[in-house]
Order: C-alpha cells, then structure tokens, then sequence
C-alpha cells in the first residue's frame, strides 16, 4: 500500500505538506515505503530531513504546480509535469494506490478523471464530504465536482454514497435522501424530480427529499446533492462555523477556561479534519482532496483517510453496487 | 398605518398569532385601529379578551385557510376564503398597508403576486431575509420565491436589494454581491454568468461573486442569489445553528451559568427573529413572510418590520431604483 502525496498544491504548500509528512512518518504512522512524495526532489529532502527524518520515502521530482486561481484544463494542458498530473500518473502505473492533494480542486478532478477513467458504469466523479451531526456522521455528495449533473448522476451519486457509508461509515442499511428546497417527491427542478424517480426503483434505501435544516439531525446517512448545491451547502457551513468560532473567541477572550472549553468542543463538530479531506468518488483509484488552507496537521488524517478507502475497497464495492444495479433493471437512457 | 395579521397560518396558529397581536396591543406599540386580523371572528374576540385586550381590533373573519402541506395554486382556487387572500384582499383595497403571514410560504407568494400584481419594471417577487454576521446585517435575496429565474430577474433582486439596504439597514452605498461556487466571472451557470454581466453594468455599487464561505464576514450588504441556492442557504443556515445550539444545551446541562449565557449570547447571532419574517419583494405591497415555526413572540418583530417597511417606503425607493435604471440603458430583452 503506497499513497502520493502532492506536496507543491495548497496554499501553505509545500512546507506544511512537508511538515505534515513528516509527521506521518517520524510517528511511524506510516513507513517511508508506504508514501511516494511529488515535488522538487532537493526541496523535499531537505525539508523532511530538518523535521528529523532520517529515513526517507520515494520521491518523484517536479517544479511544477498548478496554482488554485488557474483554469483547470488550460493549466493542465500548459503544465505536463504539474505535480496533481504526476501523482495521477503514479495511481494510473500502480505505483501508488491512491494520492491525497490540497491544490486546485478543479485541476485534481479533472486531471484524475482523464488519467485514471471512471469505474465500471459511472458516468461522472462526485466529491463527497464527510459531516457530523447529531446522531453521527453522514455523507455528503457531491460537493462541486459536477455542478449541473444529470438525473442519471444523482442516482450513480446514490450508489457511490451508498457503498461509502458502508465501508467507511460502517452503516448497514445506509438510508439515502435526496437534497431538494421542499419534502414532497413534486418539488424541485425536472432533474431533481427525475433523480427522485431513478432513486425510488433502484435497489437503495431511499428515504425521499431533505432540506437544509433536517441535514444534522440523523434524517440520512447520505444526501445525494447536484455539486452546486452541495459546494454551497458545504461552504455556507464551513463560513458560518468560522463566523461563529470567531464570536465564540470575541467572548471568550474574558471568560473562564471552563467557557473556552465548552466553545471549542462545540466548534469541533463543524469541521471535517476528523477525515482529512474529501474523496473524489467514481475514478478509478483513490483520490483524497484536502482543503486549499491544510496545513501540516491536515496530512496525517488525509493519509490515514487515504489508506482507509484503499483497504477498504470503497471502489470495489461501487463496482459491485453499480453491477448488481444494472442487473437488477434495464439502465435509464440518455445520460 | 395598518397591517393585517393572518390568523390562521402557521404551525401554532390561530393561538400564538393571537397570543402576539394581544402583546402587541398590551404594549400599546400598536394602537387598535392599526389593525386589522383576518380569521375566525368569534375565536379571535375571545383569545384577545383572554389576553387582556379591552379595545379588539378590526376583525375581518373567515374560517378557511391553506395549510403548510397543500399545493399553493390549487389551494388558492379552492379555498377563495382562505386567511392569505383576504389579507391581500385587504392591502389591494387599502384596507391596509401591509401584512403578516406566518403560513404556507408559496400560497402567500401567488396570492401576494396575482392578488397585488408587481411593481413598475419587476418581472418577478423575491423573498429577501436579513441575517447578521461578523459586521452586521445584510440581505439575502431570492430565499425561495423564484428556483429557476431568468438573468434579468437576478439584476432586478440586486436593484430591491439596494433599495431594502439603503432603507432598512440605513447602508449609504450597499455592496452588492452574486451567490455562485468560485470567484470569477466566468464561474457559474450560463443564468449567473449573464446576471454577473447584468449586474456589472448597472448603476449599482456591485461587487462580483461571493461564496458561502465568505458570507459572514462583512464582504457585502446585499446577497443575489437564485432561489434555489438562497432557501437552501437559509435553511441549512438554521438547522446547523439549531445544531449547534443542541449542542451547546447538552454542554450546559452541567456547566455554570456563566457558560450558558455565553453559549446563549453566541446562538442568538443566528436567527433571523429580530426582523420577524422576511419580506416578499416586488410586489405592490408589503407582505412580510414570518416563519412557519413561529410562536407569540415572532409576532411584535413582525409587526415592527412591516411598520417600517412601510414607512420607509421601500417600495417606493425600489419603484425608483428601476425607473433610475431603465433610463440610464436600453432594458435587456426576452425575460
């Protein structure tokens, strides 16, 4: 089991992703054999050995990087050795089994959706995040990957959510909604009330639409979104956690360690570092994206994230969910 | 000045309607005659006198109303007395100024709408929600009227929200910002790319995209967003705030009193009850939407909005704002 790791993307790339790797291995979390680093070789080798590695993991050099601002595919094709393109590579060779990057989601979506190609029966990747609510945690895809998906989408979205709360989540009988702005199967726009269709004959659990405000309460383990809704979804959390984490440290910048205890185990919850990132659902390989802002302690979840999903066989186990869908009905046309 | 009260609609109505309009007579913040409560004569003279109300005022009965759960349109035609369309009834005729409604959300919309018809140059409503983040106020609009509108409809929600700002939140030049899932003008749905270009031609103080993670955080007055992404955001707004504020609870149970009060302190940035409900905008009107939930207390701040919406005149400001625009260019065609 070996992991790439892109240590040129991200906004504090590549010294915290370096630092975060170091981590991973001066914990013995993970060997040195276990990672294959991508970057500038001189770079790497230094930095890792001022953390105090002594024993160091493969590398695989390149100065180049795809910058968050840049247009995916434009930079992609400019760039050849961009960093995300070689840790694609090393998956698509086997010499990795999966890559776990922090850099311009758009560019790690589209360059591992060319150079790995989408499993057995899936038309289009999904990013699914991992929230916490109320009773637990839930899935949530897709996060931006697709942001005017077909009905066709949201229903492979369903499946891949599907095996993912089985084998990462460890629910049995995951129960599946589908977001929507009301309840009723009549409600939204013709693909979503399509998707809702698709999702009621196919062999899930389907529990119908959710809103907004049901999300945290243990309603579904999945919530099968169109990636404009779910990146909307995820950011409005993620800006709405920050916003009250600030007020919270407003007030209590003169309270009691009893106050900054509560209010830092409350803002615990908003964010999801608990898994290190983001899996980019549907290529065939394991693709972890981090947020742009990790720094060093963001690496060691998203490698243990990583290493989890290989193990596991969440990809296998779309295959089978797709395969046995399939066999179960005539697919929809026309996606 | 009068407004009218829907009695009747809302998940605790008529009582905790009633329960509010008697605290706001009790308060003497409104006199008797500035209004005009629309539901079922008997119950309601008896409620308010069961409250202390000596001097009731001005009832206008009916026993019919559309439910939370009913198709909007079809409930409109078969129930032609239901509660929400007296209230527009009686703001058409002018037997008020305004009104309140704590009930089924799209069946306002349409009786809003078709009862009171559109103001000069608006194509379509939009519900715009005031919400606080870390510098104060700002609007959200479309929540939910609209899903899918057309780009002109978009520019026109950008031209009320910078009336509603300047009027409501006394903002002298409001920021106005388009809801979308990147930055750059280039992001976005073919609908949000034209509305960006809409928008930047029009004598507004616009400022480009924002994305959920930045909305708290004071970088503009006025948020335009399709209502799809808006009620979505509104809603998944409130249900992590209600999440969190469970969890805060359940940290409480056992913490000091001087925890609680900040905890208390923190969640009360995230309701929108201090304006009481959120204004339909666009129509010949003020019709303010409380929430469904709402209790006796939701009903004074309802009040207090619709009295200022109405003496502030935004309505009329918005009138202007269209016909200040509609000079300075040739209007855009096809919406």
């Amino acid at each position: 089991m070996r992991i790439a790791v892109d240590a040129l993307g991200g906004d504090y790339a590549p010294a915290e992703v370096l630092r975060g790797v170091a981590q991973a291995l001066l914990t013995q979390e993970f060997q040195p054999e276990e990672l294959l680093v991508v970057g500038p070789e001189d770079g790497i080798k230094q930095a890792l050995k001022a953390e105090g590695v002594s024993q160091l993991p493969q590398i695989l050099h390149t100065d180049q990087v795809i910058a968050g601002h840049e247009k995916p595919i434009q930079a992609l094709r400019a760039k050849p050795k961009a960093s995300i393109l070689l840790c694609v590579g090393a998956v698509r060779d086997g010499l990795a089994d999966g890559l776990i990057a922090f850099g311009n989601t758009g560019a790690t979506v589209a360059a591992a959706t060319m150079g790995l190609g989408m499993l057995p029966g899936i038309r289009r990747p999904g990013i699914s995040v991992v929230l916490r609510g109320s009773v637990g945690r839930f899935v949530l895809l897709d996060a931006g990957a697709n942001p005017t998906p077909k009905s066709l989408h949201l229903l492979q979205y369903g499946i891949m959510g599907d095996a993912y709360a089985r084998d990462i989540l460890g629910i049995a009988e995951p129960r599946i909604a589908l977001m929507n702005i009301g309840g009723e199967a009549s409600k939204g726009s013709p693909v979503i009330k399509e998707a809702y269709a698709h999702l009621t004959e196919a062999p899930l659990n389907f529990v119908g639409n959710i809103e907004g405000n049901h999300l945290f309460f243990g309603e579904a383990d999945v919530i099968v979104a169109d990636g404009y809704a779910g990146n909307m979804i995820l950011k409005v959390i993620e800006g709405f956690a920050e916003y009250l984490a600030g007020k919270a440290a407003a007030i209590s910048d003169d309270a009691s360690e009893e106050v900054k205890g509560s209010l830092r185990s409350l803002f615990g919850a908003a964010d999801y570092a608990e898994v290190g990132g983001a899996l980019l659902m549907g290529v065939k390989g394991i693709v972890l994206i981090g947020h742009g802002r990790s720094k060093a302690s963001a690496v060691l979840p998203a490698l243990r994230s990583a290493r989890a999903d290989v193990e596991k066989g969440v990809n296998h186990h779309i295959t089978e969910n797709v395969a046995a869908f399939n066999a179960s009905q005539i697919a929809p046309e026309g996606a």
